[in-house]
């Protein structure tokens, strides 16, 4: 059940890097949300290669084809599915990979796990171009959950080595000229220095035939107290399930997080007030999340994005033929950073573990 | 299916702090897996509360009374079931926790979730006393992968607010001396240095009424190439899936982790050279886990646990009856640092994500 | 997954018939559902062994002890969790089954599945008792459902081998004569003369040592229309899957089912008609189900339950330690008619995919 | 989660009538399993439309295009994707049924639960083409099954309302002459007789504008013994849960099935004989399955299907706009008689559930 996620929907993620399309179905949709076709393109642009010189010079639309599920604008309750279709694939590029496993990539324990059956071109159904359907279907959660008053946002919060920071996302409320400012900037960030300092460093990383890494942090506003479950299926473990699903993430954090482990009880817990007639924690250490249960404070996560692992270095792995070892030069078009592209992921998975969630505890779509 | 986990397997986790008893349910396992119960018992003890002064003084003895699944110590393929009998409960301390809730706990979005119908005496459902059954599976679970030669270690990383470090777990082979110093030691460190400064810390937090968290390293040896899945039932989404299950869990990392995200991908990706007829990474900022699936070196894994929530100072909260702020002080007995008690915790959950992904993936148990 | 059922609801049965106890794990059930232990006892002690002629002499009370998952008379959102001790167990009848399988039993299969490590006494996980944690968990999903004014009922439609025949269950609407009859008769039968035929013909077995079977009709009154799902979660697909779960079932229909296909689509197809403002389906071979979905019309099966295999006659088996034919007189309690115990348990399993089906519409409980 | 189906395989099915394509995602299968296309399209040729005049006149190829999940003719671990386009589409016939619902159809209850949001034209995503992807599904998990020298056999067992009766599956091994009379004959029955007055009965009822129904008889050769598992996950569970899944069946019995209801337990259990040095039951009442695990016999199973709902004489039903009766009369394109069809989508079922549950007991594939 590898590529399958949900409870109360079930999203099946499925295609190759080379194979002739990649795709989803989602199951377990309500009949009747809207679904605005421009918007759902507009968030599928945010993630698609080949728009500025950070990323990838692979060039593809990632225009989704809807062969089910969706009636006159609306989800009629059956599965919806979609397809993209692989144009510009380059197969060439990836024969020397059966025999010669990229460090950093899943090329040699898919050669040991599917004994060597796995299609091996363009990372084959590892590839992060997998993203583009999870992002198809996190794109319809998010305008699903908008029918709830709940707004996601992402952000890269830091960048590189020498890591370029940016401003936090409020913890406390929306703020509108956030996420102005991180549909404005070049890279999705809240300061125009930040962005435009990620942007030398990842040049640079590409200029040296490098990669580089970061954090990207979301925030969901707007959820209602009471989404989630203890134990395994609180938001956490949804959040986190879906997000390590995301190539490349190696660290998923909630609230304070791993620097919670350095605080005070008295310092970490959220006090309440009352603030009119409603239950306001004070801070937000928590993430929104007790008990794996939202408590009505933002939703805020942060995962954290190894950097590319296809890089144009020379780098020492083994022929697994031969057995000897061997050098490896990778070569092919490949982002010197996928962290910019990465956010909207963020968002998607961020969406559909939300709607999964509130589907589950009973929640009406449309509200 | 809030406290239910796994694929192959399913563990259903019930009870509440204060109930007639707490227990589990482990479908799944094969038959003919020998469970020594003395070994498993001890594995409980590690967990069980009230043996030192770093740990609460509510005294428990966690002796599992198994009900089904084992017939003259071997698994016998039906579920096994076992329970705890809750002796030690002192239902007067919690009363008013319905009224006021109790900041960093989950009192608020229960008393919303569930309409106030919630059982709040000690923690209900939500209490850190519901890993005592994770561990009886847990403990199963590291009986069975030792039959593969499958070994589970787990330490604390650091502890307290100027963080105590320990010494890391060996991320290329399993070392003995460091398990036997972890089993030595007082808190469950490799340096005795560390564990005495850790044990002092946790001491001025209790005598302060205060609380500290930490962060938990555990690595799992001898997991063979291969297992595990690409998106989302990778090791790391079933490691996340259950670690976030563990009261106070924040964060969770892989391998270099949060950390990933501050490297050139030349210096993340593990290089690869033969060793005799083996491929073997050089090194392992990936924890043994590329694309979800293992590479044959060490798992390596972080949780990051906030401080306990109880703490006996005064704390800014609200009357839900009242509509009112009030101040809550938080009485009866409570753990100062859960960390030490969550290592062995940390192992239960490692075991039980791995043995779920092998009989997914067709391993025989016993081997 | 074996003894788990259920999407929304996660239902996990454990036990073997001489095991410490039975019991079941029952996730995902609302908060804030009263439960009426006097009225759980009385649907219990319906299905109970030892109180008539026609049933074992095997005398248990099935007494639940409820260990988690209820507060003050309502479910609290917790797992609902309940054992029942064994206690009148004779391990001694059951030494020779593991070396000669019961034709009819499970023990052949059982051995090769479980490389003979399975529980062979009373059955093991295998055992009839195995439906008293199902009632436990069906019980409380009737009292939920009739917070939907929902009814279920059920009788012995026939029994043996020429064939006593009961009146059938009102399929258009709840009948309430029908239900105090069935209550009221020595055998749960609408028709009294039915009943009387019925258990002579199940003593008469009896002292032919050998059994019979027979098929129980259930009907689900008041279903609200549109629960239940196309495909592989209809409200016939989790109906089948429950109730094949019950030993000795080797047969499930649904409305006309076997006799449908007998039928002309002009005779079988249910007409419409309007009644005052609702849409009324004017016949009901449909057993109130279309397409997976409730029509609004009364939910109506059957399924056909084989006679007890454990019978008094010798019978041909083998010996499998020895490789060699083998002659079997199965001593021990039995029933020679499981028919009448398994009434309730239809109820129970109706419930259950009815309750599941719902929640997952996102039907609220309590109502 | 209504149109997914397995534990260890996930099948995800998508797709309306009329909607771009139908399709499926089939996660879960193993690498390296051969897959014909030609022997998986003459399957598929077996269910498709417009070969006779016994079936609808609507004509389409079912020409799946793999779009991911297959190499080089070989499963590569991905998840497997196919899509059939759906070209030959008549909208325009459908207008009225959004107001008037069909009788026997899931018009109605589909408008109540979709709240008129359902794609109604052709049946949407409840029509009988959806079982083109199941197919696809089914035919290559036999081609897998074959590998372990599983061989699945289907035929009509009986048709019409004054039954035609097919001389029965022979219960005890594989009958090679008996398949190949079932595929040489023009309708899939053992004897000629029998299918040529099975092919009047149909054509009569086209004649009267009416339909008929039948029961599918089906047979897995060769399941090894020890395959599936107690309570709700037996092979019993598995298959019917999918054959429900089939548009029209009604009922599912395995072996003697309602007839075993009739019997003595003498007659009923299936007694044992060494043969050789192999345990051998002597009849085959229990279809194959004891205690939900096969026993070595052949997996034995009926499903009941009723008549084709469209009929072209007038029916009555509602006008759900105006509140009013209405008088309906279904055109368009129908089969007097989907049972002839519905043979090869019964041998996919059984395959489906067949794999899912070897997978899940860990039998390799490639064997």
């Amino acid at each position: 059940m590898a590529s399958v996620f949900g409870n109360a929907i079930t999203l099946s993620i499925f295609g190759q890097s080379h194979s002739p399309a990649i795709g989803c179905s989602l199951d377990g949709i309500p009949a009747g949300i809207p679904v605005d076709a421009d918007e759902l393109q507009r968030f599928l642009d945010r993630r698609a290669p080949g728009h500025a010189p950070t990323s990838t010079a692979r060039k593809e639309a990632d225009r989704p084809e809807f062969i089910a599920g969706i009636t006159d604008g609306h989800t009629n309750g059956a599965p919806i599915a979609a397809i993209i279709r692989n144009t510009n694939t380059r197969s060439v590029d990836y024969a020397e990979l059966r025999r010669i496993p990229r460090p950093g990539h899943a090329d040699y324990p898919a050669r040991i796990k599917y004994a060597n059956n796995h299609d091996v071109s363009g990372g084959g159904h590892f590839s992060g171009r997998l993203t583009a359907p999870l992002c198809i279907a996190g794109g319809i959660a998010l305008q699903a959950l908008s029918l709830h008053g709940i707004r996601i946002v992402a952000h890269i919060a830091s960048l590189g080595p020498e890591p370029v920071v940016d401003m936090p996302l409020d913890p406390m409320k929306l703020n509108e000229a956030q996420t102005t400012l991180i549909s404005a900037n070049p890279l999705p960030c809240i300061s125009s220095m930040a962005a435009s300092r990620m942007r030398s460093c990842i040049l640079e990383a590409k200029q040296q035939m490098d990669s580089v890494g970061g954090v990207i942090e979301c925030a969901a506003y707007g959820v209602p107290v009471g989404v989630g479950d203890p134990m395994f299926d609180g938001l956490e473990n949804r959040i986190a399930r879906i997000a390590f699903g995301i190539p490349a993430v190696k660290g998923v954090e909630f609230g304070a997080g791993f620097a919670a482990a350095r605080m005070h009880g008295s310092e970490n817990n959220d006090p309440y007030r009352m603030e009119a007639t409603e239950v306001r924690p004070q801070t937000n250490n928590a993430g929104g999340i007790l008990g794996g249960i939202s408590t009505g404070a933002p939703v805020i996560w942060r995962m954290a994005v190894k950097p590319t692992p296809s890089i144009g270095t020379p780098q020492r792995s083994v022929d697994m033929d031969a057995g000897a070892d061997a050098d490896l030069t990778v070569r092919g078009r490949h982002d010197p950073c996928i962290v910019p592209r990465a956010v909207p992921v963020a968002e998607a998975a961020c969406a559909l573990a939300l709607l999964d969630a509130m589907l589950e505890d009973g929640f009406r779509f449309p509200a």
